[in-house]
């Protein structure tokens, strides 16, 4: 964001009511911001939004390179507006230097989605952004529901702990495979399986369409035996077959996606879980600003080593390490 | 503990040292304990711990109700006394209302191991003890340790998060099933696939050893499919059948660990995983007695609730509230 063209914050909030997209843009910089006035602003902005003004539902989309994300986000994402959604997505990319950001950083790849006028596509944020991926993405989620997008698509390559991030900021968790990596394993990290609501095999179409097929099937009997009923109200997750490229299976993949999220309105967990993680990021929130107080203490900061040593060793509980770092807390 | 008869800091420290099973009993005892002046004198029996003996290794071990655990556990105990070990075997069981405490708070299912002079066996701790099972768990890990049991099982009836903490707190973890559990999923709970590194189907004899087979069978296919050998450099985990009952699988059971152990501590996985276990314990008792101070200041408790309000109607991000949280707390 120009420094020098910071937009009031009154004048953001009546042009996010308004549904604007380029206002829209505008404020998820300024939350993405580190500067000191643009966290006040962006706080204030926040506090100044209108409420959704329709129910929203929150997606969370991740797949390994390769799988078609892309081009399946392209497809599902035009046929939701053509059902009357307004269709946001935002893109979680690490952008560490390790990856080299696989996420590219402009709309082109989206380009027939990213021109319609009832749709939004936000490219990864740089790296690095004040407190981690997820409270940037969480307050970017929150203006987009009150610019009028119902559906927010979160996106991640599923790098690192995004997914995890993701997770804790969306409702439902989709997640995109491709036909034949059975044997080969797809590289999808440890935990992506359990969380998934609701799995697609992309690619279902010419050639790949038994292939693909085989591959669901596999997916759907590893499932029952791994993932426990125990605990999940909505059974073990749906595998479906999809192709973006022809579009077959996508309307299917709307449907169950909805089912779940209305079967989920109607037990009280969606609301539960919205709760749930709206408190869990407060007190990581509050567990982070605790931590860079104390960090910036100059007596504890330079004891910490010496207390991580004794704890590594185990001279020293946790317990006591903690509770000797803190008697050294200025007061 | 008998308050009127609190053993002196040496004394244990000292029978701990000789590797008394008496000593370690009240030394856990102690730690357990919620008194101020018995965690004063906990810490102090901590730090005075002489280093172990010899080089250990901490087994985490879990298996839903009805896989024959106890059985195993003495079974595999006494293989590994056998074997000239020393084994100590601490029980995690959440006990909460909910579950009724499935852990015997007693040693008579594991008689025979619990009357070797090289094993130990201490039952669940009390519920609500200070500060969680982790902290209290990973501290009479410690003490078993310093007593010379160079083999700590810590086993958990796979409630809640006591997994977790588990994991948090060992070397490696074995998931115990039962034959034929396949189709009708056998109650573990997400993420204890994820986690083991040793899976072993138990109750491999008799009429129902071809069961255990299949069952082997399945899950093997199922987590080469599942699991992805990405990041793990281990692997997919290991799937193999034992019988504690006629002791078939044991020693190829206990190869398996020793190999996966040793391959660690070749690689510098083993230590800097137990560096990490320590540094999160560290950061985790940190934010604990901060969040404690922070509960205890009467103006940010008071105003806790309406902070917690805003964030979930979306009208103050976390971090801005966190901020305002800090703000009120008394310096």
């Amino acid at each position: 964001m120009d420094a020098s063209a910071d937009p009031p914050v009154a004048g953001l909030a009546a042009g996010l009511a308004a549904g604007d997209r380029r206002t829209l843009a505008r404020a998820i910089t300024l939350v993405e911001s580190t500067r000191p006035d643009h966290r006040m602003a962006a706080r204030a902005l926040i506090a100044a939004l209108p409420p959704p003004p329709r129910p929203t539902l929150r997606i969370g989309l991740t797949g390994t390179p390769g799988v078609g994300k892309s081009t399946f986000i392209e497809a599902f994402g035009m046929h939701l507006v053509g059902l009357g959604h307004r269709v946001a997505v935002l893109a979680v990319d690490p952008s560490s230097p390790r990856t080299g950001g696989a996420i590219l950083g402009d709309k082109t790849r989206m380009g027939t989605l990213a021109r319609h006028r009832h749709a939004f596509i936000r490219p990864s944020p740089s790296q690095a952004a004040l407190g981690g991926i997820g409270p940037r993405t969480r307050d970017a989620v929150t203006l987009a529901e009150a610019a009028g997008f119902d559906l927010v698509l979160v996106e991640t390559v599923g790098v690192g702990q995004s997914e995890t991030e993701v997770a804790g900021i969306t409702d439902l968790f989709l997640l995109l495979l491709a036909p034949g990596g059975g044997d080969e394993l797809q590289g999808v990290k440890r935990g992506i399986m359990e969380r998934a609501d609701l799995i697609l095999v992309n690619k279902a179409d010419g050639t790949l369409v038994a292939e693909a097929d085989r591959t669901r099937a596999e997916y759907a009997g590893a499932l029952r035996l791994i993932r426990p009923r125990d605990g999940d109200p909505d059974g073990v997750p749906e595998v479906r077959c999809v192709s973006a490229r022809t579009g077959a299976g996508l309307a299917e993949a709307w449907s169950a996606l909805a089912r779940l999220a209305a079967h989920r309105r109607d037990t009280g967990a969606f609301a539960r879980t919205r709760d749930a993680q709206a408190e869990a990021a407060l007190d990581a929130a509050l567990a982070q600003a605790l931590a860079a107080r104390v960090r910036a203490d100059p007596a504890l900061s330079a004891a910490w080593p010496a207390l991580q040593a004794d704890v590594r060793a185990g001279r020293l509980s946790p317990e006591a390490a903690a509770e000797a770092a803190l008697a050294r807390l200025r007061p």
